[in-house]
C-alpha cells in the first residue's frame, strides 16, 4: 500500500498518526452509543455482523497485524480472539463460521471495550516510544493507516447492519434523530457532457491524498467514449413512478439474473407487490424505514438500498443507463473544488438528504448521500499486484461478481472517501446505502 | 384440562395456588440468573428460543389466556407484545416467526422483567380479590395451573436452548457448577419382567395428581404383552461400546431413514467421525459439552442428546428395542413408593448422574435425568378431545411424525413430571436431554 | 416369510407357481404397452422411478436373490446392473443413486425386455429341472413367491409414477381409455357401528391366503373401543364443499405440520388457491389429470391423491376422524363372503369409481377403488422379526414417520390384496391413490 | 444485426443462403445419429436440455421468427410447441419451465424430426418463391442466417449436454470413435510479446465475416498495456502438477468465492479429492470421461471442463494470469493467414488434441480445441444496442456475472467461429470444453 507520505521520523507525523488514531477508533464507539448490549449482540444474515463483533473484529486487525508483529514481547488480549474475530484472511489461520457470529454473547459488549481500550493504549505506546520488535517504522505507519481505513469501512457496517437488524423489529426502533426535510424543493435533472478520450483512470495521490487501497492503483491509460452523466442521484419520486409504470412487472427492463431475483426474493415482496428494500405501504401512503425509524417516502430525497439489478432495470425504463466506474471517476475529477459539504455520517442524518440546491453547473451528491452503482464489475486494474503478506487478502480476492460502486453514501465517514475509492457488492446485495445516478452515450 | 381438585370458593385453596404461583414463576428468573442480557438475547436455531423469548412469552401466556378474559378493564401491557410473544396459537392472531426470534433486541430483558413483575402482580390481584369480569373462577383456577405446567415446561426449555447456543462458543461457558461423581460405580443392567395384559393407560387423578394435559387422556385399556424393562439408563460407557464397534458405520443398525440422517446431519459429524451431540475428541478422551461446561465422557453417566434414530440404533445393536410408552407407563406405575429422590432440575446438576446404588429390585431412573425414547408415535388415545378454546391448540395439532419420551430429565421441575406425562420429539431431535432405557420381548 | 402352504416336491406346486410366475410377470409388460421407449425413461421426481426401471429392478430381485443363490454356475446377465438396479438393500451392496435413475438411458429397454426374458427363463428353468445349488427348495419358491408379490407392488408404483410423469406434459396424455361414468348416482353415507373389544389383529392364513409380507406379523390382541365406520370412500363433491368452506385456509383444522405444508407444497397451489394433486381450474369447472387423460372432476368419484394431511384436515371439518388401521381390519374382516367385485387394476380403469349400488348394509369400496388413510403409523407389531437375510431391508427399515393405508386401489392388482396388507407412507406423499373413509367414537 | 453481404435480389444469394440452410440443418441431425430416442431425452441439470429438446427448440425458432412473420397464411405446425420449446423468450410468452425439459417424453423424437422437416420445406419454399408476407427481403434473410447461427451454438450445446448426461451412465457410453494419440510429443511453452496500444475492438466485417451477434459490436477503440500470451494452451500434464502441488487445497491460490466452490461444488469431489470435472482416479492413474469414452488423461491433451474459478487459480499458480479479451483479441488478429486447419468440431473428435508442431511463432490452438476463459467480463460494449424486437433478448440481457471465453472448441462448428467471437459462461461452469491459456504484464 502506498505509505503515508513520509515515515515516522519526525515528530509531528507520529503526533498527527497519534491524533488520527485516536479520533477514528474513538469515533467508532460513538457510533454506538445509541445501542444496548442486546442491539449489539444481533446478526440478521450472513452478510451482516453484530456490532459487538465489528469492535472486536477491528481491534484484532490492530492486534494481529500491528502489535503482533511489531511489539516485543507480544501477549495476546486474549488468545482465543484470534480465531473469533479474523473474518476472512486464510493467511492468518482459522475463523470462527461468519453465520454464527451473533452467537458469541461472551465476550460482553463490556470487555470488548476493554479490549478496545487495552490495544488502543498499547498502539499509542508503540507510536510513542518507537520501541518495536521491528525498526521498519514505515511498516509500521502504514498498518496503522490501514487499520485506520479498515475502521472507518466497518464504521459504514455496522451501521447498515444495524439498520437491517433494527429492521426485523415490529416497533421499528429508531437509531438517529429525525433530520427535517420541510422547505427542500425538487431539483431538475441536467445532462452533463463529456468528451472522454484516453484518460488516466485510478488512484493519483496528487489529487487523491496519501492513501489508497491496493485496487485503485496503478492508474493507468482508459479510453472513454463521449457520454452525458446527469446531474444528481435518481430520487424516491422517479422510483415511484417507475413502480406506477409497472417497472418490476416487465421482463424487457430487467437482465435474465435479475428478472429471476425479482420474482424470487424475500425482502423484496410485500403485499402490495415488489418495492425497494425497507419500503412499504402503497401507492396512496408508502413508508420507509430509516435509521431515523420509519417515516414517509419522501420525493426529493435519493432512492437507496437498491440492488445492481434495480438500479439497471431503472436506468433502461429511464431511457438511459449505468456509468462505467471510468466515465464516474472522470466527472468527479473535474468537479471545481471545494466540492464539499456533502452528506456523509459526519452528518449524522444517516440517510441522503435531497438535492438542496441548482448546482450552477455541476453535479450534484457526486461525494455522500448514496453510493453509486456503475456497470463496471470489480476487476484488477491492469497491472493490479496485490499488498504483500495477509493484508493482501484485502481486495483481490474478491474479484469476481461484483460490481463497484462509486462516491461513498450518508454512512461514510467523509474523510475516508477519495475520487479513485472503489465500493463493490455483489448485484444483489441491498442493504448497503445504494442508489444510482444515470448516463448516456452522446 | 382437570381442573384443581376443588375450585377457588375456598380461601386455602386461593392461598395455595397464589402461592404456587408465586413460587413457579420466581424459579424462571432463578434459571436465568447466570445469564448475562446477552446470553438471554440466543437462539441458536429455528427451534430453540432465546431465553428473554421464553420469560416473555410466559408472561403473554398468562395475560392472554387470563388477564384479557379475566381482568375488568384489561389493558395490555404493550399491544404489540400479543404478536411478539405468541408461539403458535392460530386462534389468538399473527405470530412473529419463529426464527426471527432472536432478532429481537427490543424491548430489552429489563423491560421483559417489569412485564413478569406487572402480570404477576396482576395474577395475584385476581386471585386475592376474586374481582374477575366472568363469575367462573374454577376456570381461572384452571387457567393459572395450566400457565404454570405451561411455565415449567418452558424451564427446561429455556435450559436445553441455551445449552445448545452456548455450545456455539468455542469457550464452552459454564451455565452452572461442576458436580463431583468420585466415587461411583457402575451398576449392572438388570431385567424387570412384567406379566402385561388387559391394562388401563392414561392418566389417573388417584395416583397421578390434580392435574394433566389433555393428551394424557382420556385413560382407556390396551392390551400389552409380556416384557421384560432394563434396570437403568443405558450410559455414556455403552454407548461408547457402540460407538467403538462401528455402530454409526453399520446401515443395518439403522431406520432407512436414520441411516440418511446420519450420513448428513451436521451437528453429528466431527473429525473423528459420528459422535452424539455434544461429544468431541476420540477414543482416547472423550470430552462433553454440558450446563457444567466442557467435561470428561463419564462411563456410568447416562448418555443423553441421543436423537431417535441413534436411540432405536443402539437398541437394535444391544440385541433389544426401544419400550412402547404403554410398556413404560404400566412399569412406572408398580414402582414402590416413593420413587424419589431423583436427578431432577430441582437438584441443579442440569446433567444425568450415575445410578448410585444397586436399586434392590427396583428399575433406577425412571423419573428424572433423561427422556426416555419409547418407539411409540405421539397418537391420540381413543376417544382423545383438546381442550376447548386457544388452549386446544396445545397438544393435539402436534400429532405427527413425532415419538414419545417419558420420565423427565435433570431439566424438569419435579413438581412437573407424573407417570402419565408424554412428551414427544421429532425422531431427529437431539437438544432435549433424551436418553433411553432397554426393553424386550419374553 | 410364511412358506407356500407346501414346498415343490408335488408336481402340482411347481406347475401352479410357475404359471403363477408367468402371468405376473407377463402383466407387467402388459402395464407398459400404452409407453414409448421414451415414456419408460421419464422420472418426474426422486421418490418417483422411470417404468425402464421398474422393470428392471423386478427382474434384478430374481437375479439377485433367486438365481445368484440357487443357479448352478450363476453369471450375471449384465455384472453392473447389480448396483444400477438395487433400489435400497444395502445388504446386496452400492446402490446407483434414486434420483438419477432417469439419467439411465443405455441399457434400453430392448435390452431390459431381453433381460427380462433371459431371467424369466432360467427362473422357470429351476422350477422345471429342480436343479439348484441348494437342495432348499422350500425356500426357493418362498422367494419367487416374495418376488411376485414384489412385482405386483411394483406394477402399483409403475402406474402412480408414470401418472405423475404425464402430469408434466401439458398435453396431458391419456395412458388408458375413458371409463364411462354415466348414469352413477350418489349414495348416502351410512355409519357401521362396531363393537371393538379385545380382537386378534394381523395376518391370519386362514382368511389371507397363504402369503403376508413380514409387517403383517405376528397376530396378536389389540384392544379396541366401540366405533363407527362410513359406508363409503369420501368423494369429489365431499372435497369440493371442504374447498368451498375454505378448508384449505383455516388453519383450526389442520395439523400444525400440515399447516406448514398447505402453505408451502408446491404441487398443492394454483392459480385458484389450494387443490388436491392433479386438480386445476375453479369451483365452476373443476378438472383433474387421471390416467384417463384430462376430465372434469366427477362428485360420486371417490377423492384421491390426498396427502395424509388433507384427509386428516377433511376428517376433522366432516367432525369424525380417520380410523385406525385396527378398526379398518376389524371391519374388514367382518364383511360378508364374496367382497367383490371390486376396483381393482384388473379392470384397467385405472381411476376409482363411483359406489354402484345401495350396498345392502356392507360398507362398499373396502378394498380397491383409493387406498384408505388410518391415523395408525407404521409401527411394528409386538413380537415383530423381519425377515432373515437381505430380503429383510423390505420392511421393517421404514417403520418411521410413515403412516399406515390400507384395502388397495384401482392400481392394486386383485390377487396382490388382502385383509392383512398394510401400505405405508410419509403423510406429505399425494401421488398414490391415496383417499380416507370416515370414522368416529360412538 | 448485420445483413448478409446483400438481400435476396440475385438469385445466387438466395441460392447460397438455402445451400446453407440445408447444410447447416442437416448437420444437427447427423449429430445425433449416434444416439437414441432414449438417449435424446435425458437432461442432467437444469442448464443442460435433452437432445430432442435442442432438436425442436431449433426449428420452433425458424417457425417463430421467420415462418410466422413471413410465411402468408401462417398455420403453426403444432400450437403447443410455441410455449414447449420457448426456451428464454420472454417477448414471444409462455415458456414451458427449463429443468423440467426432461419430462417431456411426447411429442417422440420421430414426430420432432417431422416437425423439422415441414419447417425445412416452408422456409426453403419461402426462399425460392420469394412469396412473403412481408417484401422485406432483406430481413427475411438477416433471421434465416441469424436461426442458422443460433442452431450452431445449440449444435456444440448438444453434444457438451450428451456428455454431461451420458457421465452419469456407470458404463460411460461412448458417443465418437476413439482419436489416437500416439507419436505426439509435448510442445514448450513460448511467450509471445504484444505491444498493445489504443487499438480498435470488436466486430470487424472485413475481418471476420459478413455476420456477427449484437454483443461483438460496436467496433471500438480500447487502450491496452503491453503483454505476453503464452503459445498454446494448458495441458492436463500441466493441471496435474497443479494437483500435485495441493493446488485444489491452497486457499491464497483461489479467489474468495472460487474457494468456497471448490469446497463445497459437489462435481468437484472425489474420494481422492478435487478433481476437474470428468476426472477419476488417482495420480498414478488419472482417468476422464471424454465423448470418445473413458480414457486414461493424455498429459499433451489441452485441460479442459476447468470452471473460471479453477482457470484463474491455475493461472496464479503458474505465476501469470488469465488474458483479458481485448488482449486475445488482439493476439487473435495479428495471426498469419491461414490459420488453419484446428480442432473443431467438423474434425470429429469432439475432445482437445495436442499441439502437433512447433507453430514457427505463431500461437497454436487460438481456434477450436477448447474455449479460452478471459479475465474479463461479459459487459455491453460502449454504445451496444441489442438487436430490435423479439430476438433483442439474444444477448444483452445475459451480461451480468459471466464472464468471456473466447476462440471456439472441438465442438463448435468451423464457420461458426471468427475473431470477434464472444462466448460467455458464469464461472462455476464447468460442463464446457473450457480451458485456458496464459498471460502475463510485462
Amino acid at each position: 500500500m502506498p505509505a503515508p507520505k513520509s515515515a515516522l521520523h519526525a515528530d509531528s507525523l507520529v503526533s498527527e498518526l497519534s491524533q488520527r488514531f485516536e479520533k477514528v477508533r474513538r469515533q467508532t464507539e460513538v457510533l454506538v452509543e445509541p445501542l444496548t448490549a442486546e442491539d449489539c449482540q444481533l446478526q440478521s444474515m450472513p452478510d451482516a455482523s453484530p456490532a459487538k463483533w465489528h469492535l472486536a473484529h477491528l481491534t484484532w486487525f490492530f492486534e494481529t497485524f500491528v502489535l503482533e508483529r511489531f511489539e516485543p514481547k507480544f501477549e495476546p488480549f486474549n488468545a482465543s480472539f484470534r480465531v473469533l474475530y479474523n473474518s476472512y484472511y486464510n493467511g492468518v489461520g482459522d475463523k470462527y463460521p461468519r453465520p454464527q457470529r451473533g452467537l458469541i454473547s461472551r465476550p460482553s459488549l463490556q470487555e470488548i471495550m476493554a479490549y478496545r481500550a487495552q490495544v488502543n493504549d498499547r498502539i499509542q505506546n508503540l507510536l510513542t516510544t518507537g520501541k518495536t520488535r521491528q525498526d521498519n517504522h514505515h511498516e509500521l505507519a502504514q498498518l496503522i493507516t490501514l487499520g485506520l481505513h479498515h475502521e472507518q469501512q466497518h464504521q459504514e457496517l455496522l451501521l447498515t447492519d444495524i439498520k437491517h437488524a433494527f429492521s426485523f423489529n415490529p416497533e421499528r426502533p429508531a437509531y438517529a434523530k429525525r433530520w427535517p426535510l420541510a422547505g427542500i424543493h425538487q431539483q431538475p435533472v441536467l445532462w452533463h457532457r463529456h468528451a472522454g478520450g484516453l484518460v488516466s483512470h485510478g488512484f493519483d495521490a496528487a489529487q487523491d491524498g496519501a492513501f489508497s487501497f491496493d485496487n485503485e492503483a496503478p492508474r493507468h491509460p482508459v479510453y472513454i467514449a463521449p457520454f452525458e452523466l446527469a446531474s444528481r442521484l435518481v430520487t424516491n419520486g422517479e422510483m415511484m413512478a417507475f413502480i406506477a409504470d409497472q417497472g418490476y412487472q416487465r421482463p424487457e427492463l430487467w437482465l435474465s439474473m435479475g428478472w429471476d431475483w425479482v420474482q424470487t426474493a424475500v425482502t423484496h415482496h410485500t403485499d402490495q407487490g415488489s418495492l425497494p428494500l425497507y419500503w412499504q405501504g402503497d401507492a396512496r401512503d408508502y413508508r420507509n424505514f430509516t435509521l431515523q425509524g420509519l417515516v414517509d417516502v419522501d420525493s426529493n430525497t435519493p432512492v437507496c438500498h437498491l440492488s445492481y439489478f434495480e438500479a439497471d432495470a431503472f436506468a433502461r425504463w429511464a431511457g438511459a443507463r449505468l456509468p462505467t466506474e471510468f466515465e464516474w471517476e472522470l466527472a468527479a475529477r473535474t468537479l471545481p473544488v471545494p466540492r464539499l459539504p456533502a452528506n456523509f455520517a459526519d452528518n449524522a442524518a444517516f440517510h441522503p438528504l435531497p438535492q438542496q440546491d441548482p448546482g450552477h453547473g455541476v453535479p450534484a451528491q457526486m461525494l455522500g448521500d448514496a453510493w453509486e452503482w456503475t456497470q463496471s464489475n470489480y476487476n484488477p486494474y491492469p497491472g493490479y499486484k496485490p499488498w504483500p503478506g495477509p493484508v493482501g487478502e484485502y481486495n483481490g480476492k474478491f474479484m469476481c461478481n461484483q460490481f463497484v460502486l462509486r462516491g461513498g453514501s450518508c454512512a461514510t465517514p467523509q474523510s475516508h472517501i477519495r475520487t479513485s475509492y472503489r465500493n463493490f457488492f455483489p448485484p444483489d446485495a441491498q442493504w448497503q446505502f445504494s442508489g444510482l445516478r444515470l448516463a448516456r452515450d452522446v
